[in-house]
């Protein structure tokens, strides 16, 4: 019979999966059986402790909804998600820089015709996106799907509300680009705010001191056939958490100036009746494969 | 701005959790991160990947609840519950050994008489089991209360079945040592059975062509005050399934050697009406501290 130290555990734990018919999920195993077994080898772990974490990610699991996704958050906030990044984006080559997709992403967006407001009569101040997306070498894309959300003025997105199941969604659209690449629409100027606090991963950023907020954006996701799919931020410039936010999520790339605008109209053309702000930002897509991210909330067909 | 570069990122995300409180979570939580990086690093973890992972999580934490424990499972058939217990069982100074609780403890059990038979009549070869729980030099410990569990004959727990809710436990008990130490129950012999295999960490063996197979034990928690709690097995000797147990729990000195007896009564004086086996094993306490671990499902005052 087998009498395992604990180097002999790790081994055999590691041989246990040898059988796995594909070549890269077996080494995904091992590699994360070595890594599990090194820290806990490392640390010492004390039962209690391993109780904590097995009730933790328990948690972290429970708190996911259709529109909730707590352990991309964990992710985010550990500056996995940003890594994963990094590793699948080493060169860019001029496109346009990459960042997390983040929690709130809930699957492909309705289309709106461009210069729509968006932002379903939120209060706020007034903002006008103008974008356009290009290859490499800045030849326009025409066609292509952009989802676009950001959250509110008062710091929240529209999933995170009670009324959402009702309302629909607000401040998150779709728009597909013209025979110039361009699109364009109307919405409120975004504010920097915390992550969900009222979860086991917003506890542990409190509980550390961390602070739990992230810089003003815009999240963009473009995906043309023949192109990476292009997930990002635009950060809004002169934000006071853009040197620490939550995630890591930061580059400087991606930080845009936004013009403080006083013209009685906007650049669609149709009047504007308050102050407003103007956001300008161009995408450069690389050449490649990929799909979109689909959204990762429990799925509705689980039994769960 | 910071702008990272993959190791600078993780620099960055070391450096947020430098302000925590507890000087152990910091270390745990800074350790976590650089095992994390290092293991997507190493792996050049694809964006597909890591969203696989994020699903597999959780999926893992919304198939607990308070009778079932997936993420429990997980730890188990990946090693790390059994070196968990390693690392901190290095010495044990002729103290019984340690095994995995399993995901199948369910809290502090019912009381019950010496002599009581906890199969509740189901199906099964007859079982007689008498143990007695001492300290290292083998002096007696009364009063100590000692939960035990195990599988039917079908292969699951009680805790697994639809009638749990109404009809109560079955194989499931705790005695209490009397003066001399000892404690004595009737029971059905228990048989090997495979993990759920109706859940993300069952689908995960049997992907990876691991078999899903626990040998035959039953669980015993002996839990004495002066005392580290004893979290153990006794298996089956005989069982096939010894040398490959899906959770590596098996101890050389765990495993009992079962009588198989046509004795007219049983130990305790009483009529046998078939022919039955007698299970003798003695535990050996080690004293210090700790408290006996909780069930460890979701609780029923979380919000999920």
């Amino acid at each position: 019979m087998p009498q395992f130290n604990d180097t002999e555990l790790t081994a055999a734990v590691i041989d246990s999966f040898e059988e796995t018919p594909d070549p890269r999920a077996k080494f995904l195993l091992q590699e994360l059986v070595k890594s599990l077994h090194e820290y806990v080898r490392k640390t010492d772990l004390t039962f209690e402790e391993w109780e904590y974490a097995i009730d933790f990610l328990t948690r972290t699991g429970q708190k996911c909804t259709p529109i909730r996704q707590e352990f991309i958050l964990l992710s985010d906030v550990l500056g996995v998600s940003m890594l994963v990044d990094a590793v699948n984006h080493r060169e860019r080559e001029g496109a346009t820089e990459t960042t997390v997709l983040g929690p709130f992403y809930v699957g492909e967006h309705k289309q709106m015709p461009h210069g729509t407001d968006i932002s379903a009569n939120l209060p706020g101040e007034r903002m006008f996106v103008q974008s356009r997306v290009t290859d490499l070498k800045g030849k326009p894309l025409a066609g292509v799907p952009v989802d676009v959300w950001h959250a509110d003025d008062d710091g929240f997105y529209d999933s995170q509300k009670a009324s959402y199941a009702t309302q629909g969604p607000s401040s998150r659209a779709r728009f597909v680009t013209d025979a110039d690449g361009r699109f364009f629409f109307r919405t409120i100027l975004p504010c920097s705010y915390p992550i969900p606090t009222d979860g086991p991963v917003g506890e542990m950023i409190l509980q550390t001191r961390r602070h739990p907020m992230r810089p003003a954006h815009v999240h963009f996701l473009a995906n043309a056939r023949g192109y990476e799919p292009l997930i990002t931020h635009v950060f809004i410039d002169g934000d006071k958490y853009l040197d620490s936010d939550v995630v890591f999520g930061v580059k400087n790339d991606l930080i845009a100036k936004i013009e403080k605008r006083t013209d009685a109209v906007m650049p669609d053309g149709k009047p504007a009746t308050t102050p407003w702000h103007l956001m300008t930002y161009e995408f450069h897509m690389k050449p490649g494969q990929g799909t979109a991210p689909q959204p990762l909330g429990v799925k509705a067909t689980e039994d769960a």
